[in-house]
């Protein structure tokens, strides 16, 4: 458990981290991009279409900033099947991916100096949010079933300028471990106890490889402390931009405003067409595919790193999502080793450690996505990788 | 010209004023809300066909915060043909609408405190977005010609502490007046010598109805202080939720990244569909059809308020634009009339004065929009609220 004092925002930009995709010869683990393969196109397309001949000259309008009803009541209806939360339509709102719902709930609780608890390692784009309010930040660490509990219980009891626990708790972000059913349970009481909003980022949960997840944080909310969250980005296409939350009425109230002043509403032409793709597609068909898809990846990966990464090199292994964390041994900055080496030299990317940690001296771990290449070209880029690391350590 | 002290954000809400539409007896002269029929329906789902098409899978995949190459480069163009501006892709970024350039703008400049020049009136999104900050607002006054810029570089000189200038300078929202071109340019120039950004909000530019428009203010910007934005939201549709601002490189860069944070990145599906009308279809017809429709709507509408609007209510007139604005006489709150007799009695509704400034104490103003409505609509509307507002001066 660490505590820091407010950070000035660091040069984190995801779209140069993301830029490393120009050399031709490159092998990117770095994006947490999916496989465009898998992009239902025709399916989409058809979609649009069918959005733009049922709904006419209306779907072109201005519309409300709480998104599409009918993509809303098929969202209440998902939240109840698939996350064990007993949401209506009312309780959601749409949003510009899940990044605009982490965004519009920083503006909703965060002021400077504000406590912020986040998972170390964790998502940098929320970071790249939570900097502009400059926070307090308190990081609590991890292990196999997720964020350290006691840790984060110490924190609460201790530091009562804390107003959000961010957590990504199904196949996190940049880790790719699950917090466990007893851990979640714990995570809503302690939010209850203390009034702390704890944002549950969710965007992995249908691509579990391994079986089931366990239930919701927000399955656990008694005291409408959680606000969950998630995204189309990873289970259908980024490009719609379409992500959603769930939260009590005095939050989303609250967030229904500030999206209004953010963008007046989300392109109505998008919600209309994925109304119109989850209503003629069977869109857990389409994931079960993307799961028997990126299954493969995963392995592949975990048995290249096992097979050409150095043995003091430590790495986790995932049961879903798209990440896999690997920690070098201490002394090596990844950031460095990607700038200098890893990209001009060797051809490869990946996340480094400096974007993942709010507190930069955590610098010797990189997060690997193995969805975005082909099984061919990961066994290939681990194989370069490890031969650079087996060389350096 | 008023100076005011930092001001609670008020109860406005843009969802609210536009869900009048719900009693099917209700003329609405409130939302800005384009004309139906006129938008491209058939050739913007041939748009969406032909981007999917074009780009295959490549079209659902992440993309950049800036936004789509090819879309900026054909905005490019456009800033040199009609707005006088030498602009290149590079200074361009893709928004959610004209709304998110204001809302990335004011997060860029605005701290609690800071200083805020709005026309009084001026546009109640804009209000919404700032009041967030709660800034200092001082209001400038409106005549024929626009702001009053002597009251602005009064302003200026005293308030250092003054970080924005915005205003809507094409038939504005909600006056309809246009600001001259000397005006302008002395805009420009006080920007410069105070270093002060001007947001130069210009969603009506096309929408002439008189014959041309002064140049843009940006065109007089020497000093890299303006900040320009426009939107395909009233030339083309607002579902498409697609704006764009043009800046000087050093706010560029901090607006790409406050952008990345917001949300990522604008949907590449709806700005590469835009880039495919723009690429088949000639827009400067289009926006010639809408201008001609739009103009008889204007027509009609001031020709009933010259007949049914008792005399001591003044109204403008405007050259372009969606908006006239009618000022009652002094002591008729345009709130309280609209929600206890407008609404209720006579099913009229419109955007009270309350809304559109940030000092409250200014209650007996309306914006009328004509251009939702059809020409008999206005017409019998008009008669509706001219009779009203008899039987109440």
């Amino acid at each position: 458990m660490t505590v820091m004092q407010t950070k000035q925002p660091e040069k984190i930009n995801l779209d140069d981290i993301l830029s490393y995709g120009n050399d031709p010869e490159m092998i990117s683990f770095a994006g947490g991009f999916p496989d465009p393969k898998l992009f239902p196109e025709a399916a989409l397309k058809q979609a649009y279409l069918d959005a733009i001949n049922e709904d006419g000259t209306a779907i072109f309008q201005y519309h409300t900033a709480q998104g599409d009803l009918d993509l809303r009541e098929r969202l209440a209806d998902r939240m109840r099947s698939h996350c064990q939360v007993a949401a209506t339509a009312a309780d959601i709102m749409l949003t510009q991916g899940g990044q605009q719902a982490i965004s519009l709930i920083a503006q909703m609780l965060l002021t400077p100096g504000a406590g912020v608890v986040i998972e170390a390692p964790t998502y940098l784009g929320a970071l790249d949010v939570f900097n502009r309010y400059q926070p307090h930040y308190y990081e609590v660490s991890m292990d196999e079933a997720g964020m350290d509990v006691d840790q984060l219980a110490a924190l609460l009891a201790k530091h009562p300028e804390i107003k959000l626990i961010y957590t990504v708790p199904d196949f996190q972000n940049p880790t790719g471990t699950t917090l466990s059913a007893i851990r979640r349970q714990r995570v809503a009481e302690l939010a209850a106890k203390y009034q702390v909003v704890v944002l549950e980022d969710s965007p992995y949960r249908d691509l579990s490889y391994n079986g089931s997840v366990p239930p919701t944080i927000k399955h656990f909310d008694q005291a409408g402390q959680v606000i969950y969250v998630s995204s189309f980005s990873k289970i259908l296409s980024p490009a719609l931009r379409t992500g959603w939350l769930v939260a009590d009425q005095r939050y989303l109230k609250t967030l229904i405003s500030l999206k209004g002043a953010s963008d007046l509403q989300s392109p109505q032409i998008s919600l209309r067409a994925i109304n119109q793709f989850l209503s003629h597609q069977d869109i857990d068909a389409h994931i079960a595919k993307l799961r028997t898809v990126y299954r493969e990846k995963r392995d592949t990966m975990l048995t290249a790193i096992e097979h050409y990464f150095p043995k003091n090199v430590t790495y986790t292994k995932p049961a879903g999502g798209f990440f896999i964390w690997a920690t070098l041994p201490v002394g090596i900055d990844a950031g460095a080793l990607l700038a200098d080496v890893a990209v001009p030299q060797n051809h490869i990317a990946y996340v480094p450690a400096c974007c993942e940690f709010a507190i930069p001296v955590h610098n010797n771990g990189m997060r690997l996505s193995f969805v975005g290449c082909s099984p061919a070209e990961i066994t290939r880029g681990i194989k370069r990788l490890g031969k650079m690391l087996t060389e350096l350590v």
